[in-house]
């Protein structure tokens, strides 16, 4: 094994960092089956014995013996005595959050942890085939087994005094929010953005994707989204880019950070979407300093909230500003040559802003992005605590979409079976992309402030200035600090739903052509405060 | 973890085959591991603390140590005591080979092992990059490492009496075979094959595979590669095929063997026959029983000779012969259009077997393809007994060139840098490509008599016949049997270097207008022998 090279550092420490990359390794191996099974792997390997499903469900085991080994118990709790080390802020973040880990770990057997990975191996391969085929009925069995698996995870962890089931696996993936908070969060959004929304779609504006539905190429679409990202500042050195049926990002070990997008829709704007939404969690990932603290909290993301910021932000507040397209149009025609010659960037920013309820919350816009999330949240949240039941589940979601989009759901394929989460486990998930989207705009509200030229420079194709700034404000500090506690030190507020309404409202009135708009706009509406910790930025 | 199936058996039977099932479902991700490597991922990541080459290391480290533990001892020596199961002569060789494998993991320190799959892991890198840039001075320190590292390894498994360092390594690939015997097979076989070369080399028929240099696209010869192997009976459900530096074949867990191949080159047969050759190993790890054996040594192959019989033999006896053509040209007519719209059978069978001393191995033909064999059975010898220094390679490797096959090497990249095997430390299992050819021609008699319409099958594209017999008769057995026993069980004689040298001399004299072609023709130099033993065909 390599050495880390604090030796600075008292030995106990220094073990600890090396038992924990030691595990983060073998961890990484787990994510290279799970990237392989969604990209490459052959079907025939998935369900054998001693196959894909049996090698997940193994390494999981082992990684989960390792994190919760006694004798890194005993490194955290000397570390935790040593006065000296604690003098360290950073090292002192560091130690409380593998305290957190460490304890979260030891609350759950090897044998559940072994056994979430090989059912879910499973269920993930039983799901994509039923949803290849419309069939809810052939996945109903192994979401009930999830969910039940999932109970078992969160009985582990255990449940808040007075909290709900659902608390405990909403924090593993935003540590310290609880399913009321949301809920709270939740509520009042969707008012206004439900108004929003009705207002569009009862305007006569005619704003249409048309002109970006070209018939390209699977092949052009893929060098395209590579003469983004490029651009954008994702490191194709340090990181690939892949075609699957779910895009998703995979941080999977120092040097390799891994998206995957999928093509086929009529616009060239939805795959594009999706690249750059999963090249925003690889520059995230990418900014994390695993060069040298791979394994341990400071070189971990903070929380899912805070990832979907960096995601939603290239996606959104980038991918559909016209800054970005004064300089992506004349990109893409190079790529797509007569197809696009006559779109103008104005029409392209249009199209990328177009605002219609529609069924598939991946390929959704902005506006109704949040409403999707705002179903699944309620469907899970009842799911876990049993007032829903499995059986009900198709039923129940049809139901929401007709109340929340005025849509009639037509096959499960493009309703309930659309996501891969539940698939394997991950509920307490959704609301993060939400989360996402509210801290996305608030700290875009401070970019706008910090960076005055920053439209000019992306119009060049110059991105630089903004992934510099993420990675000081955000990337470089890992765990360092909480969600809450980032978002203060870098926007000097809590978070707020005020900056995305009146993002949205400020961007899409003028487009649609509804009274209101410039007023309501962005940055009248959210006064950026100097920031109260100039050591937040070191 | 699934359990076996085998609940007649006696539970320390049972117990022991889950517990290697599970070390290989471990060993199968340290595959996915090396596979990934070579073919799709970020360089960045290989050499980082916690990156490929620690992970490599740890999955390494970790399949040996459970290879090793006491546990397997102990079962086995229970196994070897239960008279009861011994009746069973398959259960019988199984264990017999437990023992062997358990004998030689149990040789070798884990700290050793995790120490040949790191700097393995970084030397291959360092490799890569030394051929791309024709720089062997980068990566002589590697190979010296590589090179002691294995001699170690020797050392541990332990010299036999009155043998070389060499044997040690060899027979870990080719149980049972030592240097001077294959020293014993190589001499004469070289004289009788520079012979033919010489006649070759000076005759004056023009033979040329000018007509398949038709410029055609990496997609297409893609796609043609993926006509053939389907063909064939690769399974495409249970396998894959994609692009590396250095073709391989992994056979990596139960329902996932992964072939890779190149292209590049001008003439479109020179990927076709590494596809080919990468098909026919991948085909033997399909045939293996691992649906039900997976893991132990019923499921394994016998040795690198036999894996290359199967592999030589669907490159050569079967991809450079005229009935594979006559199907297989018009298969290549639609996938390349016009560009081998006047090309015939005979054209392109002669084109096939073009006779012509070159610089890299993976590339040459049949006759002198066993002459850089030589080439570096004596190198690579002379290496690990210290009789040859790392600096010496590259004169030497010329040297020799020069003296076999009369050329001269313009560079290291297409010298001594050109095959992956030594950077990982594989000494001792290059002769095994030689043995594998001459398994595939002595097989070849006894199946041109099996299946006596076998041209005409072929012609039509059916490879049923074929690759049935190959099941029945090898594949089914895993190391049921050793080498030799196999052979002598197939074809009713020991190994033999007429089968080889009458097939080369059958087909390349008539081809290049030499005296005495069809009267020294395959079978009427080898007679097959009836089988002695119809129990092997069970």
């Amino acid at each position: 094994m390599a050495k880390s090279a604090s030796s600075k550092h008292p030995a106990h420490y220094t073990r600890l960092c090396d038992l924990l990359r030691e595990a983060a390794s073998i961890g990484a191996v787990g994510s290279l089956l799970g990237w392989d099974q969604e990209t490459y792997m052959p079907h025939a390997g998935a369900a054998m014995p001693g196959g894909r499903a049996d090698q997940s469900s193994i390494i999981s085991g082992i990684v989960h013996e390792r994190r919760t080994s006694k004798e890194i118990g005993d490194l955290i709790a000397r570390c935790e005595a040593d006065k000296n080390l604690l003098g360290d802020s950073r090292i002192a973040a560091n130690i409380r959050e593998m305290r957190r880990d460490y304890d979260l770990a030891t609350k759950l057997p090897t044998s559940l942890v072994s056994e979430l990975a090989r059912t879910g191996s499973l269920s993930q391969d039983a799901w994509k085939d039923a949803r290849a085929k419309n069939r809810f009925k052939d996945f109903k069995p192994w979401l009930e087994k999830m969910l039940d698996l999932t109970r078992q995870k969160a009985k582990c962890y255990g449940v808040p005094k007075g909290g709900e089931v659902y608390d405990a696996l909403l924090d593993e993936y935003e540590p310290g929010m609880t399913a009321r908070e949301v809920e709270g969060i939740f509520t009042p959004l969707r008012g206004r953005l439900a108004g929003l929304v009705s207002e569009i779609v009862a305007s006569k504006a005619k704003v249409s994707d048309k002109c970006t539905e070209i018939g390209a190429s699977q092949a052009d679409q893929h060098a395209f989204g590579h003469d983004v990202i490029k651009a954008l500042g994702f490191d194709l050195n340090a990181g690939r880019l892949d075609t699957t049926a779910h895009p998703f990002c995979s941080g999977m070990g120092p040097g390799d950070t891994r998206l995957t997008t999928r093509y086929g829709k009529p616009s060239i704007l939805e795959a594009l979407g999706s690249t750059m939404h999963e090249a925003g969690h690889g520059m995230y990932e990418q900014g994390l300093p695993k060069g040298t603290h791979f394994g341990q909290p400071l070189a971990d993301a903070i929380s899912l909230g805070i990832h979907e910021s960096q995601s939603r932000m290239w996606e959104n507040l980038v991918g559909r500003s016209r800054a970005f397209w004064q300089w992506a149009l004349p990109v893409a025609k190079k790529r797509f040559g007569a197809k696009l010659a006559k779109v103008n960037v104005d029409q392209m920013y249009a199209a990328a802003n177009v605002v219609q309820p529609s069924f598939i919350r991946v390929e959704a816009d902005e506006a109704t992005y949040n409403l999707h999330i705002m179903i699944r949240f309620a469907i899970e949240r009842a799911l876990i605590s049993e007032d829903l039941s499995v059986s009900d589940l198709p039923g129940t979601w049809n139901a929401m979409y007709k109340e929340y989009l005025g849509l009639k759901v037509p096959s499960d394929t493009l309703g309930c079976l659309q996501d891969v989460h539940w698939s394997f486990g991950l509920i307490g998930y959704f609301p993060t992309y939400t989360l996402g989207n509210l801290y996305a705009a608030q700290f875009w509200v401070q970019i706008s402030r910090d960076i005055p030229d920053l439209d000019k420079r992306m119009a060049k194709g110059d991105f630089a200035p903004l992934l510099a700034w993420l990675r000081k404000n955000i990337h470089q500090h890992g765990r360092r600090y909480r969600a809450a506690e980032l978002c203060q030190r870098v926007t000097g507020r809590p978070l707020s739903a005020d900056p995305l309404m009146a993002y949205l409202e400020g961007k899409l009135r003028p487009i649609y052509g509804l009274d209101g708009g410039a007023k309501a706009g962005a940055k009248a509406a959210f006064k950026p405060a100097r920031r109260a910790h100039a050591m937040a930025m070191a």
